[in-house]
């Protein structure tokens, strides 16, 4: 298996806070993420892809080839109060077990070299029924951190929040070894993985931005997250096609009833 | 795939004996080796964690995230004719049938480090049926090693046991080849893996603290049983709906109502 | 994992143009790359097998064994217009996920060398229905090599190509990262992957040759696709029996009544 | 994946040749190879184990543990015409398709250090059917090889092998690019994997012997597979169902109906 970060430019960053915002149940921390890169105007510095992603690339605008990848963007704070930030969005997780594990090291210590030493990692808590305002749970790797965001609303409940599965949870407890602290920050949503889940991915950039002293306007989500839903869809549909055409024979191929899809 | 150690201290031990005690059948070592940590209120000194263990966390105390892992402890002999000790327990075996071969390699350099030159490896032997005073059997990587364990009451016939899956009997058939004498002692059970069974660790435990000349009373075993069944069961449940979620679909989701309590 | 690059000779090529052709959809690609080494008497120079290939040998000739392998070709351009050309053709492609990156970036390294800043990939594009006049549509890694093929009649719509799996993107996706400009081509073809589709094939060369000032007479390429129709036919049989056969049990068995024999 | 050889002892071999015979279709090789050893007296200077066994371990004797493992003999001729050999049998091949390939290299980069050029591997060709001669088929990875062996009685023809799965196939077709010629011989066999086939490891030792020049009572043969034919069946019985569990779930557990056999 292999990992690899290209980097597009070296950003100058001071105590920059690392984001991370992948793919999962609800894409809670995929649209949560992707809106803060997008209000903020973040700007894209490396992109990481790995043997563990589906090998398929995506066609963009006019015919461009992009390689399922995860994506680093950086800000600046603007103000006082305000801290640099890296943030980590991108197309999918690793689609092998053991892929997330090399996934994350290989991030963790790629963000280590700004001299991160906080990270924030969002997702979702699949709660399997619909929910009309989402709570937001925290899991941390540090005890010390629980009373520190618990004045933020952040309810925190071993209980509630028993597992976390993939890149969100990995993040966080193995960055506890190379002595970042960190928090994952859960959305209640109904845990529909195909589903969206807007409304959860705005309780949890509403204690975010509360976190981190950020001038964002939540409310222009809701029309983003139309815009991205669409690509998401198409986006799992694909994988999840491609994962089963793995899984049946030796050659990707176009499954028939569907137009300008699979190519082998 | 990787498979890391991280030290937390490094303890001076004087030709320490190495103690096995994974989940596997009836949880029979795992129970065994808990136990003893922490009759003998063994120190932890290391932990180890690998790419072929199932990419979840589990969250602990109150909201507390902890990689799937193995751990060591130590303990230093108190008196004439008792042996340092390194124990090793941990929350799962390898999910990857080659990954069992990396971890138990990892396992075996690690403490080859403090010299060791014996281990055991304690294991469950599934019998399918119940069995009211569970006998304890054998299997050695040195014939030398049959003699002297017989008296201790050790079983040693291979019509009975013909294989041995997973850590226990790669521990000691590896350790071999880097001149550590080995024995799995392996308790008779009956073979359900969600069913804990706390006499055929009874059985076992006598044996072992008879050879090491450990003073235990192995009658608390019950008490520390039932308040360690609740976790392992949910452990178990978690990882098994894990591998499900994995097998199906690209997308880790959260399970819910769950919720593992750690004892030592 | 492991992918090698056995070198047969070193060949002296002056800015060459690297194009790929490996088996998928309707085998389009494959026939393309095929006829074209044969068209132009171009000579081997390197082999490359891989791990993530099935581990079976194909028997060739009297009762010659060959691993399942890629194969390097080069040509050196005959006059005025005409560019020295890498031409790789296989058996197979990876018959795991990650194994596509892998020998990907194994081929890729591996052009490199040459001075490589051009590629050509050549692909099926599977619409489902029969059609009389495939038409070749194009996805690039830069944006100003669509202007410049689409002079030679090769169609750009994300519409209809959504992704591309396999070789024929990844290597244009990671080229970009190495410098290489790359187009895939891909001929549409009805997609069921046990049809050969010459007609295809010959479309994607039409458009292939005129780009590269090359002189070959497409027409022959009927006669060439039904010699090789029947290797390639019982190629994939073989494979999926094989895998089948990994899949059912431990011990591979020998398939029985398989004769490939190879062409060109 | 790591595969690692341990090395008993340092023959001094002049000139040998190496010979392959490791489980496969009626166990043929397997069978032909370990009879070899037995009769020649060969001693056993090196063993093989690989993460892409099963990671379970075989009980023998009184109780002591091995793991899975790959064997390596070597026997000095004994006079004029005959020549010093190297010669491999085994528990097991690779339980993985990429190990196969990782396994195979690992032998041949051995067995080269004692200056290898020349190699048989031995296996069954299935054929579906009870054959009361069974016939010996060739395939070689250079094409002299043929008119030497047909001399013997091999039969070449590719109408009836198409294609070897497994490391029989893939050691000659990777040992050509280490400069070792190949033949692999099979004999003819029904191919029901559980049945060993003595009559076909018989006629493939029949030329083996004739071809090295060797002094051996094959008619003995009968008499030994009664032998190793239980401890063939219960291996594979073992295998079947440690991979079964592998499949199934995440602890190896023993299956209930069945006495003295797994441990997890």
């Amino acid at each position: 298996m292999s990992t690899e970060i290209v980097e597009i430019k070296k950003p100058k960053l001071k105590n920059p806070i690392f984001i991370e915002g992948l793919p999962g149940v609800g894409n809670v921390g995929r649209i949560a993420a992707g809106f803060l890169v997008e209000e903020l105007k973040a700007e894209k510095f490396a992109e990481l892809w790995s043997s563990s992603f589906l090998p398929i690339v995506l066609v963009h605008k006019e015919a461009n080839a992009h390689l399922i990848k995860n994506e680093f963007f950086f800000w600046k704070g603007k103000k006082r109060g305000q801290r640099d930030l890296i943030i980590l969005i991108g197309d999918s997780q690793s689609s092998e077990p053991s892929g997330h594990y090399e996934v994350c090291m290989k991030i963790l210590n790629y963000v280590k070299k700004f001299k991160v030493k906080e990270m924030f990692t969002l997702a979702g808590l699949s709660i399997g029924e619909k929910v009309e305002k989402p709570k937001v749970y925290g899991v941390v790797n540090d005890d010390k951190l629980i009373k520190k965001y618990k004045k933020y609303g952040v309810i925190f409940d071993s209980n509630k929040v028993g597992t976390i599965v993939g890149a969100s949870g990995l993040l966080i407890a193995l960055g506890k070894y190379l002595g970042i602290d960190g928090i994952c920050l859960l959305g209640e949503t109904i845990g529909y993985p195909v589903l969206p889940d807007p409304k959860s991915a705005k309780a949890v950039l509403s204690i975010l931005t509360k976190s981190l002293n950020l001038d964002i306007d939540i409310e222009k989500l809701d029309k983003k997250v139309m815009e991205m839903e669409e690509f998401l869809k198409r986006l799992r549909d694909v994988e999840t096609r491609a994962l089963t055409q793995f899984l049946k024979g030796l050659y990707p191929a176009k499954p028939k009833e569907e137009k300008p899809t699979y190519i082998g």
